[in-house]
């Protein structure tokens, strides 16, 4: 099998919905539309559908095909997969459930011996999104599950909902993705190949995956080392605890291992162990240059949830940089006598736009300072829309920069249009502080000899 | 001081806004057009404000005053409060800042002098939110800060900062409020004064406050250790790091007080200590009856989720409840030969709203089952708005329920649904978990004996 068919996944051309159907609420309906521009119908009941001519069988389809979606029943996978490898089609992706989750390890060995040598993803599989090439078998409703815009974040999940419920959080944040699989039974395409895939893939800056178990530790742990060198890659870990590893058992077919084990694994191989809501925040400050040490500074507009913010970075092992005398007597000049220039620097809940303004170069040229993280409360009227430009040009001093800003719509508002800047936002200081805390764990990684 | 004049502040018929102003970006004007219908505004310099008459000197209003909101500048405000006294006045909120908290302490004793025994609130404050008097001196302008539903949980905050940022925040969850307070420098009614009265306050049912320090932590304590008794008070202590003590100092005035030492007098004293971002989250699962135990269920439509919560139980030192073989034979008569009925019990990811509707009621009524956290991904199409009302219907089980629900646009839309029928709803297994945790920890300390 050659790894570099894993690519006809992400950017084939022409693709065959096998199982497509006319009934809007079939999964083979869903993928078919999501599709649509790049896809031949295949269906033996049907004569068209949406428009389009349908294929009795896949081999029936003129043109070259390079990637099959099978979404038929499960007694006719196999041989739906035969006919791919028949018709040349390079990798094929198997949404339907009902193989090795549920004890039928022999069905899914048939598969397996049908796909020769095209590459397989699934079987029990939500499938692919691929925000740059349009790709897209989600069969989730739109409405319902919504599609996270481009970025440079990709996501590997061996759980189908779970991607699917973290995707549509990721849109909702304003998060942009690179790429999205579901591995589903891994009867073919597992981790390991995704991961080599990725660290390869130019629209690729981080990789995230959440993981119930390996078939392969060994390899899973020389994988993640290697390419942890060049991305991060940030790990949700399900069924840690000793209770739950037979629940995993009966959901992937994978092997849970020893959570402990698990961890320190990782550790030692450069990837960074996450809790599932925290996994999309951490990725995303990545957008950011990497510190060359862990002293951060506070410039906040609220006097508590600039202490907040330092209780957090010394939660997570962070320190607090103290100011030269040189900026602190420069950052005077712009502040009013009752603001606090320390660490928190507490530009008070007067603050304008203008003193961020002011204020900020001196704290991002100060060679004590390795990251900056900033609260903006959006709920006093002296700031306005123009902090995001304010904020974002803040680039040029080429340091780790994380915002942390609470509150309802008209916060949110401004949170996605820094997002949209890539600067990162977080909701709470915590969230804050971990981000910078794993940007910090991730420079020493690269800096690791072995 | 008569402890029983705190009910003024929130329920005070008749209300005079002292440095009232014409100008629609100044506190005063804010604060009075919050309060117009039941307000006076007292200005020298104006004829009238928004078409009602402005007065030069609080005496000079004919009829009773019960609460007077200071907005005038800081050199001005103890002639306010005194001529407050001498009108009769029962209770004086000060909203100025430059006070004690930039070391202007003697100019703080004069406003104690001045008042007598007219209780003060502040001064350095936001102020007081009431959602159900309506009572609203907050001065953040209402499409910057959006204001919180009537609901059963007060907020105490020593930050008026983070006050408005988190009732925004709360806002925006669909979280309903009783009544909020910003405590500022505490010249007078103090953090130990509201808990007293909001224990005794029949709007709520939930205590939470963001503490920096106390001038009496002995007297907090008892004071908690009594409140406690009666209704579960969540605390946020910022300042917890040695390193950030200083600030603490510099913000509002307080001692912050050794961190380790807080904790241990907040757990001896049957309150509940939480994360920044987890107050709300905790507080609203109090909606709640109490478990009589710790054995939870999961109930679930993704596979992956239900393991995520299982571990996140267990981390938090709940456990996985058994189910009956009794119960456990029923709900296989609801549920595809492919589910798991186990725990987590997997409906599967084509699960309808009426399996969970068929299934629910025996876990419910299951000896084994102290608590059930239910997951709904409403990506998939099977699940309906019907949902709702099936979830909602468990109440008459009168056990404790929680929901876990990630997702965007869609899934937000169902939460608030669930939030206003008083079901807690948490977009992650972690905060779903951290929930449960703390009703099972205060139903424990409520059966303690000492």
């Amino acid at each position: 099998m050659s790894s570099n068919n894993i690519d006809y996944f992400f950017n084939a051309k022409n693709i065959a919905v096998i199982g497509a159907s006319r009934n809007p609420k079939k999964f083979g309906h869903i993928i078919f539309r999501n599709l649509m521009e790049k896809a031949y119908p295949v269906n033996p009941n049907a004569q068209e559908i949406l428009g389009k001519k349908c294929y009795q069988s896949v081999k029936d389809i003129k043109g070259p095909v390079n990637l099959a979606v099978i979404a038929v029943p499960a007694p006719a996978v196999a041989d739906s997969v035969r006919e791919c490898r028949e018709k040349g089609v390079k990798a094929a992706l198997i949404i339907t459930a009902g193989f090795a989750e549920i004890g039928h390890r022999e069905e899914e060995e048939k598969i397996k011996q049908a796909a020769g040598d095209m590459r397989l993803i699934g079987p029990n599989v939500i499938g692919i999104y691929d925000s740059y090439s349009g790709i897209d078998t989600v069969f989730n409703l739109r409405h319902r599950q919504q599609r996270p815009r481009p970025g440079k974040i990709a996501f590997l999940s061996q759980s189908g909902a779970f991607g699917a419920a973290i995707m549509d959080h990721a849109a909702y944040e304003h998060i942009g993705l690179s790429k999205f699989v579901s591995l589903g039974n891994m009867a073919d395409v597992n981790e390991i190949d995704m991961l080599e895939y990725l660290a390869e893939d130019k629209s690729t800056n981080v990789i995230t995956m959440y993981v119930e178990g390996s078939k392969n530790y060994r390899n899973l742990y020389y994988c993640l080392k290697r390419v942890t060198k060049s991305k991060p890659v940030i790990v949700v870990k399900a069924g840690k605890a000793k209770e739950t590893k037979k629940a995993v058992a009966s959901h992937t077919a994978s092997l849970a291992g020893e959570a402990g084990i698990f961890s320190g694994m990782l550790k030692q191989s450069g990837a960074l162990e996450a809790d599932a809501d925290e996994m999309f925040n951490i990725a995303k400050a990545f957008s950011q240059p990497l510190p060359h040490g862990n002293r951060v500074q506070i410039v906040t507009d609220g006097g508590g949830f600039g202490i907040l913010a330092a209780d957090a970075l010394i939660n997570n092992e962070m320190r607090l940089s103290r100011l030269s005398s040189r900026t602190t007597k420069e950052i005077k000049k712009y502040v009013p006598s009752y603001a606090s220039v320390s660490n928190p620097l507490d530009l008070t809940g007067d603050a304008t736009t203008m003193r961020y303004k002011d204020v900020m170069p001196f704290v991002f040229s100060d060679k004590e300072v390795d990251a900056v993280l900033v609260i903006l409360l959006m709920q006093i009227s002296s700031l306005d829309t123009k902090i995001v430009d304010v904020i974002a040009s803040m680039k040029r001093f080429k340091k780790p920069l994380v915002v942390c800003m609470t509150g309802g719509e008209y916060t949110n508002i401004h949170r996605r249009m820094l997002e949209e800047k890539d600067i990162p936002t977080y909701s709470s200081p915590e969230g804050a502080a971990k981000a910078l805390k794993a940007l910090f764990e991730y420079e020493k990684i690269k800096r690791r000899t072995t």
